[in-house]
């Protein structure tokens, strides 16, 4: 099976624990088969390779989120990156040339598309499967899923099939409607148009050279940010006369709220955290090292990490992106391919970070034009190059750093040291990177 | 005027505020007269000056806040440390000794004892004043304040006065009541004790030599760990047959909760809090450097520090401390005499803490046996000596230090430096100290 996953945008909806570099399907929430937790995009990856552990997985998504993907999902996952943002259509005919020209995949297999967040049960890969099978047939040239209703949600544009059988005729699209045109859709037998569709390769290589001027993946990474913005459902599937849907009825999910999140949570809390016997339907999810306690709470919830703390009432938490917005907060804690870093401290002329490098990981070869650097290396052992110098250290070991010295780290072990950055003018765009020599 | 303030133990009922090193009179969360925030005992202190420049003031408490009390209320004011604790009636005769033979008060002056945390106006400050004039007319031995009352408090001792005059005998005192009685007792005209009472300082001398043998303010201090326990009401109060009561009226309030003393405060937020429109009556007390967002919230208070993160619905924040008891968390910030410290990481062989040097002060000459230590200075300039090397340091200056390594740094300009401590066994208890050579 041939599955493009799309790894969507930041999204603030779930600050404190996503923002600018963290996306949502990053955040370790879900108690994965080994009892860790697990984040939404390592959730899918897991429940897909149960299926087919031979399943050709493709994810689509910005540069931004490379790091995080490689992080959590090791550094085979194949990955198509958007070099800036252009909407649905571009993105999945990047991803899909991308399987075509860098995969080998053969132009006759099956593919299928689907969005990395929803929260769904092994039933879900199972319709995943025969929606292949039925682009296969080429009964129709796109077989979308169409998710069965539970509410008449505003969320989603709606899909009415021609009839009652699973596999159906599509009669017509509807757009993002308000709750009682909603009502009035699933009335008439209306499915959720969540995204997930399958095809066949050629069909829509096809499709993408009518639309965009371009030879192969290269040529249309290149060009990337000369195309239109425009999304899939626009481009492709509303002028589709050969389509089909296929209906779903088990668990599909949109965990894009503190409400809706914290429901599909196994226990009430994650991390450190005490309620006492007067909280009723409260959770909470705590990243920081010290402890929650909540105190005769109803339909809360509470989420703490090093960005801030949002406590909300479950309902009002849909609310909360004007008021993230209005956070003006230095990211304090990212997730890179490398490893992590964690701000513990700023001050006016300094900035004391904690630097998490991965086994075999390194960083960048670098120099700073206006800021000196001390590391002080507290757990494992690995080289320094600094100014083209080689040393060996270990835990204990100090490093100074002028400005303007070219610097970098490898780690042997898994390896954590303490940065003290110095100087009038810090900034993370203060930064060249150089070829080590 | 002579006022001991009693600064009492220790609290965890407004954790994470106060923990075992932080008691609740030293949380800064009043608007003070510059705007700037004053704590309980900053804003007594206050308005005692107000009221009198000239008012001797002496601060009876324990060790462990001496360091706290100097921070934030300067070197100048006394200080009559208790080795140990011993309840309240050893405690105020050390301090009462400490007024006759250190601060060299007469013992014809009177003297007013006082409790350092409730919550009150200037009027209370009159009413103290007329204490001690009635305490110098020797009507009685004794003169109580006796607070009316405004809700049947089981909290309080009861004093009931002979006659409603606004000085008056007592007829007798009654223990801490449940609410039923507590009703009864006032419908009777009862007033609280507040632990408030003014006496010429010869007579509480001679009942100290009475009922402890000692000889001097010296010779008390040296035995005062073979003290019994036993407190002032039950050792003097309830024995003395000349006592009067003096009623007050003015405000009185103890904010031993978070849910009184987060009505004591003038704005809804301190810190770094948002608050969506749908939150009605809800508090934040913020000591991180990342912003707090509450969402549809009713009666709850929010209070976050290094020691951890409280959410309470506010009548339910007076039950936190058996919660808090069962909290084994380290202690992440410390107000000390010289500055503060604040714990930035925790891992298994080191530990990361920012430490700020008020301008003059040093740390102690100290080593430790077991783990090395690393500065890095980020702000400010002072010198330091290691193993009897000094060496003038200022923000960008590494210092090295290893196990068993005498250390200090004196602070010539405010000094902030973040030092990572590295070592298998790390313990707050690993210091020698040493007298500089």
């Amino acid at each position: 099976m041939n599955i493009v996953l799309l790894s969507g945008g930041s999204g603030k909806r779930l600050w404190p624990l996503s923002n600018d570099v963290r996306s949502k399907q990053f955040i370790k929430i879900f108690k994965g088969e080994n009892g860790e937790y697990e984040s939404m995009v390592q959730r899918m990856y897991r429940q897909i390779r149960a299926l087919d552990r031979e399943a050709k997985i493709t994810v689509a998504t910005s540069k931004a989120q490379v790091s995080a993907i490689h992080n959590q999902l090791g550094e085979k996952v194949g990955i198509s990156v958007e070099p800036c943002r252009r909407d649905t259509f571009p993105a999945i005919v990047l991803a899909i040339t991308y399987l075509a020209d860098i995969q080998k995949v053969s132009p006759k297999e099956p593919v299928v598309v689907c969005p990395v967040d929803p929260y769904v049960e092994q039933d879900y890969f199972d319709a995943l499967k025969t929606l292949c099978s039925q682009a296969e047939k080429e009964e129709a040239n796109l077989v979308l899923m169409g998710i069965e209703p539970t509410y008449p949600s505003e969320k989603y544009g709606y899909i009415l099939p021609e009839d009652k059988k699973c596999i159906s005729a599509v009669s017509c699209f509807k757009e993002k409607p308000d709750i009682q045109t909603a009502k009035r859709y699933i009335a008439q037998g209306a499915l959720w148009n969540g995204g997930v569709f399958a095809f066949k390769l050629e069909y829509l290589l096809k499709k993408a050279h009518e639309l965009i001027d371009f030879t192969d993946y290269q040529d249309l990474f290149s060009k990337y940010e000369t195309l239109e913005k425009i999304s899939f459902d626009y481009a492709v599937v509303e002028k589709e006369p050969l389509i089909q849907v296929m209906r779903f009825g088990g668990q599909w999910k949109d965990l894009g709220t503190w409400n809706t999140l914290s429901e599909a949570m196994e226990e009430s809390c994650i991390g450190e955290g005490i309620m006492n016997e007067k909280c009723t339907n409260v959770h909470i999810i705590n990243e920081l090292n010290v402890p929650v306690l909540a105190m005769g709470l109803h339909d809360v919830v509470i989420s703490a990490s090093s960005d801030g703390i949002l406590v909300s009432d479950k309902e009002q938490s849909s609310y909360i992106k004007p008021y993230v917005d209005k956070i003006d907060q230095q990211i304090m804690f990212a997730e890179k391919s490398w490893g992590s870093f964690h701000v513990l401290d700023v001050e006016h002329e300094s900035l004391t970070v904690k630097v998490t490098l991965n086994k075999g990981h390194s960083m960048n070869y670098h120099s700073h034009k206006n800021r000196d650097e001390v590391w002080t290396v507290i757990l494992g052992s690995g080289r320094t190059i600094v100014d083209g110098m080689e040393q060996q250290v270990h835990a204990g070991d100090v490093i100074t750093m002028q400005a303007g010295c070219r610097h970098t780290i490898i780690a042997e072990t898994e390896l954590k040291l303490i940065e003290v950055q110095l100087g009038r003018e810090i900034s993370v765009y203060d930064k060249q990177k150089f070829a080590l020599e």
